[in-house]
């Protein structure tokens, strides 16, 4: 269980090996989480040379204070530095003779970065860059049985809330009721700002909750999902308000529902990411909806809420077995509202029964 | 009222101009929110040569694409830039004849300090430092007007929740529901993850909500905040569970409440920030209780809810008048619990009344 890490650091360590570096700094905190099994807060990784150093700037409370995470954490020693750990972090490994140290440069500010070369001038920082990020593109079992577990907490969410009454309720209280259902089900926290969006605002992908209180004939969209153990899923549905939805919510509505369909059906090992944007772009484009459409239609999950892949017009790069990501098309009608739909899938072979699908509330249009 | 943005950026472009920067690049989102009015996501602020530009990674949705925020958000400009707006900012204030640009070290990483390099090679890319971060210290009364209803909302949560039933809920059911009070009353959300803490949890600062419930005889101990309109304030509480405290937990409030009305009462302009430290600090060192003392017992908040000052025994510094600040000196015993106390207040002259406490919920050692 906890030999994962050390494979993953191991993984790490002989990417650094190739490109001339005895030793790593990983400071982009999903990234430390993911060869750690967990990351206090401002906490940095030092690989090697000789060691794998968890170095955090004050001593970490709660479960890894009392040693509960044992299972989860495993480096070789864990130290509280009280300065900025990535100035530790230099003035160790110079100290363990490193002469070339890789470090994030798409995390590490100007100024860390300075104060690192000022404390080791001898030590040569290299730009390690989104190594990390990409061994986390494909998922082990036991990551996609966490997001299987999140989309389930965030299924029953939304579940409870369809069961309640909605009308005249605001955007903002429904938003929270349903980050204390996620809770309330076993979620670590939300994945991301709950978005719940009413009428005009309705089919926005990142709506701000307001105090629009929902009505009758209102399209009502809502985003979603759960942290569960650091991963995160996302869950987006729009439904109808009162007993009849308008020919022209129907209609938006299929539209949506066919291209959304698209997407998850190009999700095959193999898969250009350009192409299954294409497959769900296409549709809404023909339609004459290619006016603000959103720049990409998915994205992948796991640490963080937005991880590589990109599905988008000018992504580079090809879709493997075991990739977790969203399909989410939507249009959204200045004025009047729009739909969006939005489910968390993984990229399976055909002959396992192709996309596994995490989230599984139903994609009729329901009239609440 | 949009004047003060402009006077705002007057002041930084004299400290650039005086340090031979004609253009500056403010990318740190508290920080442009300061001097636009407002921070889409994302966005940077360009200050000159010509025109002050607000760049945004793509549309703004909500208030500001409907010009809500007019008000609130003015700049000459705001452009959309698709790409890294910090990329499109150097090549726009290249093309208009900048030949220096001091950027934010501390808040730019690496990677985009190169790219912003690689777009406008001819650039001198100078260091803003925290000059912005030192402009915000002092607080204009609007500001302070802010805080004060963001207080005022934060004293409403709390007592609210002091009139419910507690004994038997968890932490985090606390939690959120304090975050859905806040909301309730008008917050545009919590300041920060809220903290409930109970019996041997009690009285750390930071503690993250568990699924322990509250018993009787438990100290309890809360820390929750609201943001309204981006400023953000703090409150810490510690309660007794049960109709009567033990003489220990009686007389360990009794001394961080002498330590928290020390530090208070050091409060007034011109007071050394690590004088006011030690104000707090010095009777829980004398009680034997400097082990696991947290490394300051105060610090700024505005946009941010950990701003400068630092009142720290290593801080450098004075307090000015109109400077809101936490005090909240703490105790925690391994294995028992613990208490906090934290108000935010307004440093003032004597001559006003000396400082303002903006949280007033009281601190007398309540049994619930």
């Amino acid at each position: 269980m906890s030999e994962v890490y050390a494979v993953r650091r191991g993984l790490l360590r002989d990417r650094c090996a190739a490109v001339g570096s005895a030793a790593a700094l990983v400071s982009r905190p999903a990234n430390v989480h993911y060869l750690a099994g967990g990351a206090p807060p401002g906490a940095v990784l030092l690989l090697g040379p000789d060691e794998d150093v968890l170095l955090c700037p004050r001593p970490p409370t709660g479960d890894l204070a009392e040693g509960r995470t044992d299972e989860r954490l495993r480096v070789d020693r864990l130290s509280v530095t009280g300065g900025d750990p990535v100035v530790a972090a230099a003035d160790l490994a110079a100290s363990h003779g490193a002469e070339s140290l890789a470090v994030e440069e798409h995390d590490l500010t100007v100024a860390r970065h300075r104060a690192m070369g000022a404390v080791a001038p001898k030590l040569r920082l290299a730009d390690l860059g989104v190594t990390v990020e990409q061994l986390r593109i494909v998922k082990d079992e036991e990551e996609i049985g966490c997001l299987r577990i999140a989309a389930e907490i965030t299924d029953q969410a939304l579940g409870e809330l369809l069961e309640s009454i909605l009308v005249g309720r605001t955007e903002r209280h429904l938003a929270l009721e349903l980050e204390r259902r996620l809770v309330d089900h076993g979620a670590d926290g939300p994945a991301f700002a709950t978005s719940v969006a009413t009428g005009p605002n309705s089919g926005r992908g990142r709506h701000r909750p307001s105090d629009r209180r929902v009505e009758e004939g209102d399209f009502l969209s809502v985003r979603l999902g759960a942290n569960y153990r650091g991963y995160r899923c996302e869950i987006g549905r729009t439904f109808v308000i009162g007993t009849a939805p308008a020919d022209w919510q129907i209609e938006l509505y299929d539209l949506v529902f066919a291209a959304q369909r698209a997407g998850r059906e190009a999700l095959v090992p193999g898969a250009a990411y350009r192409d299954v944007d294409r497959a769900a772009r296409q549709l809404l484009d023909s339609a004459g909806h290619s006016e603000g459409l959103t720049p990409r239609t998915g994205h992948g999950v796991g640490l963080e809420i937005d991880e590589d892949p990109q599905l988008a017009p000018d992504a580079m790069g090809k879709l493997d077995a075991c990739v977790p990501v969203t399909v989410e098309p939507g249009v959204h009608l200045p004025g009047r509202g729009g739909v969006r739909i939005d489910d968390t899938l993984v990229v399976r072979p055909e002959a396992d029964g192709g996309p596994e699908l995490l989230t599984i509330t139903t994609k009729e249009l329901l009239a609440l």
